[in-house]
């Protein structure tokens, strides 16, 4: 490649910033005050890293910008957008476009999509993976190995408008499908599934399948087979293993080692 | 802070742009011809205020640039797109990667949520809140005091494709919760609920709770009452005020100070 | 207009490229390497053409990009990303923020609306047309005349997560109204009519109108009639000329002249 991404033309980095060994940072990247960016992060052009709150505005001169931590071997595509106050895991990676607003918590190994909308004070685990375009309301708490696909909300006003800012729950290995609409602190079990385009009303137990609007319990994941093999899709840890910790030596061995599930 | 956010680096702005008193403009932020902006209105990073029109790209030398007018006190957040011919009120708010596409009328006090697409020669009334990813097709009309939540798209075109083009009208004070559609035409009256991820097919009269696919009138609002505490959550303006003109005096006295509603 | 919207300010041009006769090209917008772009295009300001693949970041220096070519006559609006390795035909359009990753094949004349996500190894024939913020997955495959409205989202895995990836097909002159989700690997055949917010679970026969989740046959098209004229909507070539090739000469000469649909 004769063009290099990483000259830093352009770029600006507060003096108030800690950047780890190795770190790149694309063309007119901004990294405002108290970032501290891990060994081996890469971030590509046009992006915004400590983003000021919206008091900023007002405080200008008094005003102090949280610490936000991003992580070790992290990638970071252009035009994302990461407020101050964000701790977040090694290993992440965003498409391009993401926006995060203020005060989330990432685990380690998140991967998030292009244009997705994190709307700040929410929790994830590891392993999360949003794909593109997901909307995540403020105070959601997904666990680890949550995988949501494009065009999935995450609400949190029951009456709206109103003051009341209650986010859903989604627990370790769920699915949500495709541009499903999670209502106001519903609480989603572990090793769910929930079909495309589904409202969710209501709570959801561990290993459901559910559908539709309202969506509705259609069947118990595991006893979704294979047409051909005959063999259980779910819980899907079981078969696949791309980037996930257990690649190698199967989920099994590694539920195991590390007493989770 | 160390690192100020309007250092004006990069930043372009036409000769022929009226700016008022106290008006801060963000890194490369430009403004093109014939833009008027109030006073105290901050602009951040990367935006561009009355991008040109298609016709721009074939007339070239000839071409003149729509007057755009953005209101005093007005925030507009990084990558914001505004174009030429948009007439818009004071206090005025985007989030970050808004698009407004030319000649809409915004009132007073309205607020665009991050990555809202606004496809021009639409209404807006004053206190017009839209939430995240919010997509407005052309030829809409929203009253005073309307709130969209994210992903809630507004059609016009009842036989696509087609040149016909009539798009949504809703009225003061309803709510259109996350993910519905409606389709081109609609009506929708006064303090109206469609719940979320309903496809409004037909008009609605004013206080109707609306639901589904194809959505359904479930009941009049008003009858929407608090599990715990049997008061009414509708309409909505005599519990809830953040923000609102009828703040400290509550809705009552306001709306007969107005003689609104 | 006395502001110039191609200044070429900050633009950043490999020396690896190869430019048509007449081609403008926005401020900071990035040109990256094996790049062929046609005469008489235009891009705007803060584009990337070429963004290199995911495998720049681990390799840097052995790194070659993949070629990429956009054609002549096109229209690249602001803050556009396209990946090397795309193939794009003449009278290409873009809105805003769109994303195009890598290997897809644009035939001549489509259009993308602002915000899409194309992510790669897809099929587009002639005359392609989707509106605002729609979500192409990979290895999907449309024909030509196809419109797709706003929110639209092509899946692409049936047992998510999984490493299998078949996308949707669509046939030429298919309509995909907003909002609606097609699942992995349905065929949609042509003239077809998917309407509002539907999920579409099964294929779909040539000239049928389908709707709902999941969506369920409601009759042909051609019985689709104009409530006050009595004539008929569909197949829409007949009535609809904007734009499309048969302007001017009607869609039944120029269909006899290409012995296409």
């Amino acid at each position: 490649m004769k063009l290099n991404k990483f000259s830093g033309c352009g770029a600006i980095i507060s003096p108030m910033t800690k950047l780890g060994k190795n770190v790149r940072i694309g063309d007119r990247t901004i990294i405002y005050d108290n970032v501290e960016i891990g060994d081996n992060t890469i971030i590509c052009n046009d992006c915004v890293i400590g983003e000021p709150l919206n008091s900023y505005y007002n405080e200008m001169d008094s005003y102090n910008n949280p610490k936000t931590i991003l992580g070790a071997n992290s990638l970071i595509r252009s035009h994302t957008i990461i407020y101050a106050g964000n701790i977040i895991g090694d290993h992440f990676q965003t498409g391009h476009r993401v926006t995060i607003r203020e005060n989330s918590l990432f685990g380690s190994c998140c991967s998030l999509g292009t244009l997705d909308d994190i709307q700040g004070y929410s929790l994830f685990g590891d392993y999360c993976r949003l794909h593109s375009n997901v909307h995540i309301g403020m105070h959601s708490k997904l666990g680890n190995f949550v995988f949501v696909y494009p065009y999935v909300v995450f609400t949190n006003d029951p009456t709206p408008p109103s003051d009341i800012c209650i986010g859903p729950t989604v627990g370790d290995f769920s699915q949500i499908a495709t541009g499903s609409i999670l209502l106001p602190g519903v609480i989603i079990g572990k090793h769910c599934l929930i079909g495309a385009g589904s409202s969710v009303t209501k709570n959801v137990d561990d290993f459901q399948l559910v559908m539709g609007c309202p969506a509705k319990v259609i069947k118990d994941v595991r006893e979704i087979k294979d047409r051909e093999t005959g063999e259980a899709h779910y819980p899907w840890p079981y078969r696949f293993d791309r980037n996930m910790p257990w690649h190698g030596i199967g989920f099994e061995q590694w539920d195991l080692l590390n007493n989770k599930q």
